[in-house]
């Protein structure tokens, strides 16, 4: 199978599977990442509510913690959803929305790893440097554009020492597993002056993940499929606005041939 | 009069009049529902703060109580609403998402309704026959796909006891106060790819009760002019992105005449 | 330099400095602003998060402080957020939503304005007649239509006691800084049904407060923008959901020459 099969493949699984993801995240993104789940064919449940963590998790094949909202109610419930989702083998992708922006936000993503194993971890730049420990970075709140390839080195050490994926996510997404290494290009330079979509592409991981048990695989097919629908959804747009609207319509719309026309691996 | 003529009569009521829907819903929806709510032509709040919620009564025509976000934030204002809606005689549409999927979605509504009364309540099948104390429902999470049908009796059995009109939303809507039922058809399939849209029909269920006093004409007003501005929305829509704008211009722009054009009816 | 010269002068500096604008808003209208503010060309931070505040302010070229959502857990970080924004000379935009409409929503903007000073306050005319404590207005939830002509005298009231720019949104906006006043035409009859333009317009105020040390400049600069970009938009809506998405494009599209077109100013 082709590079493109087996991304076309796990988007078949999830239109045919709808798996469950249960999605911890921040307020900003609660609408748009149901909305990329639901056209690519998941079936999304958004809480953060302690009291049903562990009953949503049993029926979730996946689950996101995204750290954009570090208010105490929404991190209360990360906890014992990641425990819970490690004892039932329900892979969790960890998203550190802003880490280096503010010691909250760099400090809550390393305790949780510090008591959890994560499938995917997924970043930008700066946000995956910072959890590796790696100053230097020109952290610039949630939005920075610290080069992607600077953190490769940082992603590979993510990678290696918490046995899991690590994608950062640029101009071009850099997708490693501490030893196999791929650089994903394309997309739509509008795609920066969109909110969430680094969100969105988290979201996607965790929909691979309930369908493929590689975190590599899982994490490669979600960066994949997102700069595919966004080259598709950049060619109807006029503009930011109108390109998350096609973007959606071209999770759904999403076919074989498609992510053959669109898909740009360099490894 | 016929059936459509009383729609659109509820239509021009409430674009004439701008009741003031106020809305303790879950921070999935808060942005859309906001928007079919004015784009249909009523007056949305969004608050969950407690201490405001009996003046914000006092002003409504109508109030949501939405348990899509059960974190105890959220909740904390749904008793003191329900009480001062009760008091001023201002309807009250519950929407008990995920009723099924969880404990803590299961018993909160259930215990609302034990000290209230509800003018209208709407949700998927699985959600309805939770309510109404029937298992085996196939419940997935709160985007449950058991069949409408099957959830008829369970609709009637709980219209009865809380004299209140009940909607179950799927494919086919089937509304019903308990004696007179009806079926909904018409929509488009690519509404369940959007996130929120049966919190948005709840929405709708609200705007109609504030101009008209019959729990079961609001509620089938509401459940017809979904279908109909879904299908008008897919005409125009490329997936579910694109349908979701349409789908508030349809509500905004829709005549009379496309009320007779795709309403479905069977008895 | 014209007015639409200095607009338009402002605009490219938010593009290429792309400041940083954290906002405490409300959960209706996080991703709707951090949208069109990533389309202007600023860089969005959403946090309510109390612990970080003051280390969010620091990188911020500007905060806004919107009063949405008056739950406890919002209202906590406003009060931190702002001390440390006056202590670091960041420029804080207010936007009182629903002053008028609930006691919580006229005396937590009241209480505010006693400790610190704004830079910018934003609201339509029920609110800001509120806040100058001018009775009478036709308070109407958070959507009011009281005249905005009305409220030019507690507009300017306002501004001298705070000294600071005063906006009052409407069909036309007017603008003041106590003496110098102004009223902004243009915009789109659709924008009343989008849920968030006026927030949409209190973040822009503080995208340009970013990058202009004059209250009255950045506050008309950014009513301008808005009335610009609804009107682009409209050309391309069919109704108030498109409208939304386009409005995005026409900020991230906006040139010289459109502001030139749409600009309509009466002194």
């Amino acid at each position: 199978m082709t590079d493109a099969d087996k991304v076309f493949s796990d988007i078949e699984a999830i239109r045919s599977k709808n798996p469950v993801v249960l999605s911890i995240t921040n307020y900003v993104v609660t609408n748009t990442t149901a909305n990329a789940l639901l056209a690519l064919g998941a079936s999304p449940i958004m809480s953060h509510a302690v009291e049903e963590m562990a009953e949503l998790v049993a029926i979730s094949g996946a689950v996101v913690i995204n750290l954009g909202t570090v208010a105490p109610e929404y991190l209360a419930a990360m906890d014992p959803a990641w425990t819970a989702a490690g004892q039932a083998g329900v892979p969790v992708v960890l998203d550190p929305v802003g880490a280096g922006a503010s010691m909250l936000r760099t400090v809550t993503p390393l305790a949780l790893l510090e008591s959890h194993r994560p499938f995917i971890i997924r970043g930008n730049a700066s946000e995956i440097m910072t959890l590796a420990g790696d100053a230097g970075s020109a952290a610039r709140g949630v939005d920075s554009t610290a080069q992607t390839d600077a953190a490769g080195k940082s992603a590979r050490a993510l990678a290696m020492k918490h046995g899991c994926a690590v994608v950062v996510s640029g101009a071009t997404d850099y997708v490693t597993e501490g030893g196999a290494r791929v650089r994903v290009l394309g997309g739509s330079a509008l795609m920066p002056r969109v909110t969430g979509l680094g969100c969105t592409a988290t979201a996607l991981c965790a929909a691979f993940a309930a369908v493929n048990k590689n975190p590599y695989e899982a994490a490669l097919h979600a960066s994949i499929t997102m700069k595919v629908a966004g080259e598709m959804a950049e060619q109807r747009a006029s503009g930011p606005g109108t390109l998350q609207l096609h973007l959606y319509d071209a999770l759904y719309n999403m076919t074989a041939q498609d992510v053959v026309d669109h898909i740009k691996l360099v490894r």
